[in-house]
């Protein structure tokens, strides 16, 4: 792999500077693992508008940060004040007096603004203001590196949905069917993964169906969705398979959620809207009368992070997001991300894909039945 | 189980009252589910200085938390914007016009608190305030049931480390050494696990070790740092061996650690402050000479959440923290969270513990070796 990371700062550097910001104190470990090659918690970043780099790392891991970061500035802290004063020893290495500093309002929480803007670090003059939909620009379009990593991601993904599926049989919990996913994803070569979704039966018609001890039926409903890290990169799948033999209603509803699914993926190519593909999803199950049926937005980014941008307009709060512009190549999308919730069940089908220049490339393939094969 | 819900709400009320907060607006899960036996993500719940309750909830999940949560007031919305409608709805049902909020300033990040102070979710007249040492000292003292979970989550984390530490072979990943121990820990009854933490050989030196592909090399050390939820509650344990013989010096370290812990362990009984906790377990490990070897605070609560209150005196930007009073009886913590890092290796034994009126009882019981047995 070459290097990206120069040219990664220069992009970073291009949009700083249209968005009137002088500098950026950065946190979130998937902007640092996207701008240096380490993103670690309890470190922070600095940028300059022209180019400079400063890390600060818990004092334990320089070294290590050191091996596997491309920048030349590294400082180690013993604790949350020296965090504070490594702050400030930036702002003040690089000459920063004044001025906008960009900060991630959708990462940091409450108590760590303050610490980042407390009058200890930031200097009286420098500005706070919100960074996230720079940092969303700059990592929405994906090069060859990283679309080979969401791609072995996707492969993990498949391999833990095969395991997981396997493991829906009546008597087992929701948590063992979580156990058999996660277990085959990290033996498939993911390092990491995130948050894992099983839910069964009536839970199947939740917004997020986090694993239980509930132990399957007969004929339930189980909803899997799981999103391996492979190499820092993700991958996100979700499917919903039967415990047994789906009432013929059940089975209408996966169909129909399927088509929609599929309609909406032959449509991701370069130059679409978000909103148009959003409307595709939502106008085939609206068009079958299930406009209450739906929740959530059906499509987002795939990348460093399993839910990143582009991320739906309607998520201005908690994600910070502008609209995304028209989706070009080699953007990756998750498609399938809203449910249709029926009450007592719910049928969900969600695969990983690339937009490309002449149409979508899908990279989770594991089966899509309702009465796995 | 006796129904401890009113009586929280009644100290929450209480606490409330003598920090002069009329309302408290809650997000986090754990704090939503000791307070009502539900906690979920993308839900709120608000609380009146009478002890009136509210939650909001996503539309497709108000029936499961209908079954789940004690509460009368639930109402489901659609979206972000619909979140907002639906807290300014119970401002409005509850007659809270002026006064103060508490919101959870070391959950919340700054776009949530923004959504939940936005001029169509909070009224003009009432001003938002942290409420986190509200919350944290509710949960402190832990009852009959919550000790009771705690044990079976300790006995899952037990189960785990063991798997964990037979995976512990040269040519096995972290990855697939957290697999084991994660894999385990869901069999033995959790329904969850927070974050595992596995590192090796060099890496046993940083302060947050994420399982990542690095192969064990033979004699390597390892430290697996793991964390099961049984029904809602959790236990913490970190073990370190050796894949092969130790040298002397990393002996001598384990051993002076497992020393210091242990001594640490002895003093916890009701009345023990956490800074002598704390300066128990540094002072041996300093008298050593190993001063500039610790880093980390050694001593976190345990509770629903894995690292909760009474967390350290100087975690106060990240946790929002007040110095903890002295450990009352029940208070549930977790000793060793500190390590000893040499640079090129480190080590850690960390265990879960009530605290008691006449000493400690220790939860986690897996052997404290560097050779596994």
């Amino acid at each position: 792999m070459n290097n990206p990371y120069q040219e990664r700062l220069r992009k970073c550097n291009n949009l700083m500077k249209e968005a009137g910001l002088d500098a950026l104190l950065l946190a979130k470990p998937a902007n640092m693992f996207y701008l240096t090659g380490d993103g670690r918690l309890c470190a922070f970043m600095i940028i300059t508008g022209d180019g400079k780099v400063g890390l600060g790392v818990p004092r334990t891991d320089v070294d290590d940060v050191k091996a596997l970061a491309h920048s030349d500035n590294i400082t180690g802290f013993e604790d949350e004040v020296g965090m504070i004063h490594s702050i400030a020893h930036y702002f003040e290495h690089f000459g920063i007096k004044k001025g906008s500093v960009g900060l991630e309002y959708t990462f940091l929480t409450q108590s760590m603004m303050g610490m980042f803007t407390h009058p200890h670090a930031k200097p009286e003059g420098v500005v706070a203001k919100d960074c996230t939909h720079i940092m969303s620009e700059l990592r929405m379009v994906k090069d060859d590196e990283e679309i080979r990593r969401i791609r072995a991601a996707a492969k993990a993904a498949d391999t833990g949905m095969e395991a997981a599926v396997d493991a829906v049989v009546p008597g087992s919990t929701e948590s063992q069917v979580a156990a058999e996913a996660e277990y085959a994803m990290r033996n498939a070569g993911a390092e990491e993964f995130w948050r894992t979704y099983v839910s069964s039966g009536p839970r199947t018609s939740i917004a997020h169906g986090l694993p239980t001890l509930r132990k399957l039926q007969k004929d339930d409903l189980v909803m899997i969705d799981i999103h391996p890290i492979v190499n820092g990169y993700s991958a996100d799948i979700c499917r919903t398979v039967c415990a047994g033999k789906p009432s013929g209603e059940q089975q209408a509803a996966y169909d129909l959620y399927l088509k929609a699914q599929q309609a909406t993926i032959a449509k991701a190519k370069a130059g679409v809207g978000m909103e148009e593909l959003e409307e595709t999803l939502h106008g085939v199950l609206k068009e079958a009368g299930h406009e209450e049926h739906i929740f959530g937005p059906p499509i987002h980014g795939v990348g460093i992070e399993f839910e990143e941008s582009p991320l739906p307009p309607g998520h201005a709060f908690f994600h910070g997001e502008k609209e995304p512009p028209p989706l070009a190549s080699n953007v990756v999308i998750s498609v399938g991300n809203c449910g249709l919730y029926m009450g007592s069940w719910g049928v969900r089908v969600e695969d990983t894909i690339v937009v490309g220049a002449a149409g979508p490339k899908i990279l989770t393939g594991y089966p899509r039945t309702l009465i796995p094969e």
